[in-house]
């Protein structure tokens, strides 16, 4: 107990509060739910990996952007920045004791030593759902199923999944002889959305690509059409039961990352002005690169934040999150004590989320305080109600009140 | 994608997987479940820190097991050395927006830099309860009540809280003329089950208390009555329906932290020996001293891992909770795939978990795998059923198999 602390939290971090861990946890509940309707098993890994871990297949932009440190025994340690590498890990130690196909999931915090902006954190959680094994087309079809079901049930009304294809991209850019620039010339037309196709070309000029190649790859793309292991993917969609107006093909989707081979897919809203909610592929080699077993495998992260946001902002929070609590039992003092415990007790066999005020407060503080919390009932037992084995319930938002007994109670709450 | 991961997880970090963090979510989901019923609101804080938060409390000796580092703005930060700390920034910063009394449970991993052994790990999860405002014994009674509550829920049939006081502690301690030794006195006593009173009798001789003194406080330990706050907390946990066989006033328990001002608990179970299952106690100025409001507190902390030890070790894990994923649906290729990917997405569509095998393969092939996760049905849609419309349903455990209708199916899955 010597200093006092510094009551201050680190920039790009976040203390949640109850009210904002309702909506979090809701979500996350949503996801959890998803993803286990659909036989995803759930995986966890630490949040310390060795340095040589995390940057294994990372060049030295990446590494300015992760924590990075010596521990107490000099090792060189880091915090988790994504959860595809702590999987890959988890692939190569494991390989033996884990059945193929592998559906995980993965929701945890992730870390990045980055510019802390509007909407974007230093520390973030990651929903990560992978499968590990031989290529389908199902398991992309069925990423788009989990996307549908969760979104759906978290009340979105509008979005968008739209597909595509790196071999697609790929042959269109061997087509052009840029073979050899694959990657730069890719992550200038993943700017597209944000700098529009003059903004491409500009930025391909200067990358000293030809004007005429750069206007062949727009004309080849625009006229793409999916390769046959996408039309599988895209019919099977259909067949697992997603609605046709929330994915399409879409030929200039590119997505950030080096590693994708086949599939990426990306999701997005209309409103707000989010960006993207979501996105993933098949990456074939990656495991394999990173130490692990050659295998193949194809996933989809979910940004809880984003999510939360975009509901936040679209009022799609259901009224009944913002409190489990549905009661709370008024403290008199010492002459019903007994009873009102009795209640709550008998309120907590039942599982009926209850608090009892501490201690004994005037009528009208305890029910403020309630109100605070967003319980909707009080009860009470003052001495007539406990002669005539009666409660008092008020519901606070109509001030309305009866005298109950236990039975209807119970039944009132069930339903409330 | 330059060099191969090192495949290697740091030593006293563990990676979960699915089989661990089933039995992991079903205590916790139990722990949530029952802070809920009570009462008790969500709090997440960030898993870094300023260093200084983290340290305020401690000596040097405690900053030694922090992982305490520069970040690259050159800020001195640590990782989340328990729940306690983090939750007094909180009510510093945020107590204009925090109603009292503020009850909070929080789950989250904590870190110590310590030599990794047998149950105990660098990477632990704590699950604490604190109640903030006022002091009342209806708290400490709440805390008992919620320890048998769950414990009971998660299938123990034997532990014991052990309640004291440190008030009283306090006044033996004066009573023998020690007062300004006491937090060295009491951590000595505190090792009374570890190295018995002799042992005790030994250390203290050498932190230069006389032979006689040390009889007369286990004289006055011995003979020690709960005191008048303690006894109303007794008393109420019967109230609040907590059978007498689970609690009992212990006047040798001492619990470790300085910090404690009044009741101190903790739990234990005679099998398997693992010690402490938990702990807490009353800390009515920490929250001031570490720069936060003036405010009472008492909680008490869940360990996570040492629960599960327990009933792992005690053969409490029901089965049911092996997996969540109810049914596999083969895949037998092109012929029927139409139909049993429809069979699949209506299970979902009735929040049934399943998987379809995502590839075509021998039957024998896709039981094994099934039976592998723990899953226990198997069913499919060949073409005779298809014709039929009729489902192939086959119980893995029995190998019983039958023809069923899609509403018996549902029938038997939600029955299973």
């Amino acid at each position: 107990m010597k200093t006092k602390i510094k009551a201050q939290t680190l920039k790009g971090f976040r203390d949640f509060l109850p009210p904002e861990m309702a909506v979090r946890n809701y979500v996350k509940n949503i996801l959890i739910e998803t993803f286990e309707t659909f036989g995803f098993l759930p995986l966890e890994t630490p949040v310390l990996e060795y340095a040589s871990t995390l940057t294994g297949k990372n060049g030295a932009e990446i590494e300015k952007l992760m924590y990075i440190f010596k521990d107490n025994g000099d090792r060189e340690v880091g915090l988790r920045y994504d959860l595809t590498i702590p999987v890959s890990k988890v692939l190569a130690i494991y390989q033996n004791e884990i059945q193929l196909p592998f559906k995980r999931y993965q929701i945890q915090p992730v870390y990045r030593a980055e510019k802390p902006q509007k909407g974007r954190y230093r520390e973030f959680t990651q929903c990560d759902i992978d499968v590990f094994g031989p290529p389908s087309p199902i398991n992309e079809a069925e990423l788009v199923a989990i996307i549908y079901s969760a979104l759906t049930k978290l009340g979105f009304k509008q979005f968008t999944v739209r597909l595509n294809s790196r071999a697609i991209l790929s042959q269109i850019l061997s087509q052009s002889g840029l073979e050899d620039q694959k990657n730069t010339v890719l992550q200038s037309i993943d700017k597209l959305d944000k700098i529009g196709q003059d903004g491409v070309k500009d930025e391909l000029i200067s990358k000293g690509i030809k004007p005429a190649q750069i206007d062949q790859i727009f004309d080849y793309i625009k006229s793409a059409q999916p390769d046959e292991y996408l039309q599988q993917v895209i019919d099977l969609i259909t067949q697992f039961g997603v609605p046709k107006e929330f994915y399409s093909f879409d030929p200039t989707l590119v997505r950030g990352l080096d590693y994708y081979t086949g599939t990426i897919l990306e999701t997005s809203v209309e409103e707000p002005k989010v960006g993207s909610i979501g996105g993933g592929g098949r990456y074939d080699n990656l495991i394999a690169t990173l130490g692990g077993p050659d295998l193949p495998a194809v996933g989809y992260s979910f940004g809880l934040d984003r999510i939360v946001d975009v509901i936040q902002e679209l009022n799609l929070i259901p009224d009944a999150i913002k409190t489990k609590t549905k009661i709370l039992v008024v403290n008199f003092g010492a002459e019903t004590q007994k009873e009102n415990i009795d209640l709550i007790t008998k309120l907590r066999q039942q599982e009926i989320p209850s608090i009892i005020y501490p201690t004994a407060e005037k009528l009208g503080k305890q029910i403020k305080y309630a109100e605070s919390l967003n319980i909707k009932y009080v009860a009470f037992i003052g001495s007539n109600e406990a002669k005539n084995n009666q409660i008092m319930l008020k519901n606070i938002e109509t001030t309305d009140q009866k005298l109950v007994d236990f039975a209807e109670l119970i039944k009132i709450l069930k339903n409330n």
